[in-house]
């Protein structure tokens, strides 16, 4: 129903360079896994699917503009298996169609119902903030080789964590959630997040290469600051900075360093934080009041299959 | 007070990488004159300068987050006689730092009175696609040689005349306009914006270069779509083209471009149609109703300083 509802999206049709690069980038695909939650939110406490999808499609609309303006930023040529929207219609071309998103996104929050339409503005457009914030602080962190893991969760409580959050939050708020159960929800969907980081993180040295979608390793070649990689920073008697040091082929760098990893045994200890920020979102759940206890379910199944997801 | 407002509109400090480039297009200076308009449009219609300080502050943020955009797509170094955001900061921490400003604007917005707030949402959503489209529209002018002076008209008034109008028709929505007097005041704008433009594009070439802050000539070297363009195009029977053609200096272009403008009599031309669409903007007012007759010389003021601006 969701990726009906986002085909369905009434974008104008002119000037088409303004317009065809938003329908390629939400044509893209994904797990749609925002506008969900958001109407399962809904769902879980009373509301409809109706009620909920403005916001449900608000919600997908800034991910994906997120994404627009993070693959300029990053010069990301490929995302989900197809050119980037940078790459495709240029970075002029990107920025300007990402903006339009945004705008999108704006219109989309001012129909949820009128009774909701204040507090879900305000929870989105913090988000927003949220969300640039912790893109900043990932940017930051590149030119930086003493990153905490405190640090480092607060970055993906940023960047990944607080749209999860606002995503259940806002389902909740238009479901006309008690406000302990609202809570509940975003605590959920901030857990989920800071899960699915640090899953994605795990998947990017250790996942396999014919589902994972993205060559392994990327992450260990720019030395991205992830949990892992910190990690094995702290406990390795510069063995770790030794190894950056060199000036090895990417190949032979992931090598020796995925082996550290190994020794370290930091890969499996990241799939156990991965599982411990799960199981508090299943925690979380038990402080929501659900309109029906069998809702809940979805909540739980989410969780599961992103503990396991390859991809 | 205006002035006031903006610099102590409430932002985050941290992280002071995505916020101080915020500050700093803000503290730009420039004219103005959106938030002005829309103050003074809500106080014609009987409104406070309070009611609609934030829509002011709303709009003013927008247009600031189009030229931190644009100086990127444009590559632009400089910005209002200081380097641009994109040249102080680099253009992916600009692209972000602007993405925060248009959510800063959505926050904004959502502060106006409680009345007006589902209203002028929509105006402003509607605004801000109309400026993206004439930037769109005002791009794929770059590589044409064939825009109608009809065609040029539409992208001035989504580009500029857009965002000038919609300041007007906010400020009337705040101050509770009956909706003849929020049209007028809208069409008071619209035409505004375009007698703007086209006294942009006139002093572009025309105007003195101590006053104006840019050099003179850069469209003309651009070979950019003004009024002056393409009526000289499609009145010098070719002579135009000739000249663009040839590979000359930029300073032996500007001189033979000019003199054929003089010739053709185009430099008055484009100046009297921007005092046709001063004198529409003067005519619109008739159809407002002012709560005192007297806020109506504000919006006259504001036509006869622009028609003899040099800068």
């Amino acid at each position: 129903m969701i990726e009906r509802r986002i085909a369905s999206i009434d974008l104008p049709s002119r000037p088409a360079g303004l317009y065809e690069p938003v329908r390629y980038a939400l044509e893209g695909g994904g797990k749609r896994l925002r506008p969900l939650l958001a109407v399962q939110a809904c769902l879980a406490c009373g509301g409809t699917a109706d009620e909920a999808m403005p916001a449900a499609l608000a919600l997908e609309m800034f991910h994906n503009f997120t994404l627009v303006h993070d693959d300029i930023m990053d010069r990301s040529d490929v995302r989900r298996g197809r050119p980037s929207a940078a790459a495709r219609f240029g970075s002029n071309q990107a920025i300007l169609s990402g903006d339009a998103m945004l705008t999108f996104a704006s219109c989309l929050v001012s129909q949820v119902p009128a009774r909701a339409v204040a507090e879900v503005t305000a929870v989105f457009n913090d988000m927003a903030l949220r969300v640039y914030e912790g893109q900043q602080l990932d940017t930051e962190f590149e030119t930086r080789k003493n990153v905490t893991i405190d640090e480092y969760f607060e970055m993906i409580g940023l960047k990944t964590g607080a749209l999860l959050s606002a995503a259940c939050r806002i389902g909740a708020i238009i479901g006309d959630a008690d406000p302990a159960t609202a809570d509940a929800l975003a605590e959920y969907g901030m857990e989920l997040g800071l899960a699915f980081q640090l899953r994605d993180d795990w998947l990017d040295t250790f996942g396999d290469h014919a589902t994972f979608g993205k060559p392994i390793g990327g992450d260990i070649v720019n030395e991205k600051e992830t949990w892992m990689l910190i990690t094995a920073r702290r406990e390795s008697h510069g063995e770790l900075d030794s190894i950056l040091a060199e000036d090895l082929e990417p190949q032979e760098k992931i090598r020796q360093v995925t082996r550290l990893y190994e020794r370290l045994r930091v890969g499996e200890r990241c799939d156990a934080a991965a599982a411990e920020h799960h199981a508090l979102a299943i925690a979380a759940l038990d402080h929501a009041k659900f309109s029906d206890e069998s809702l809940k379910q979805f909540f739980v199944d989410v969780v599961d299959r992103m503990a396991s997801r390859n991809i």
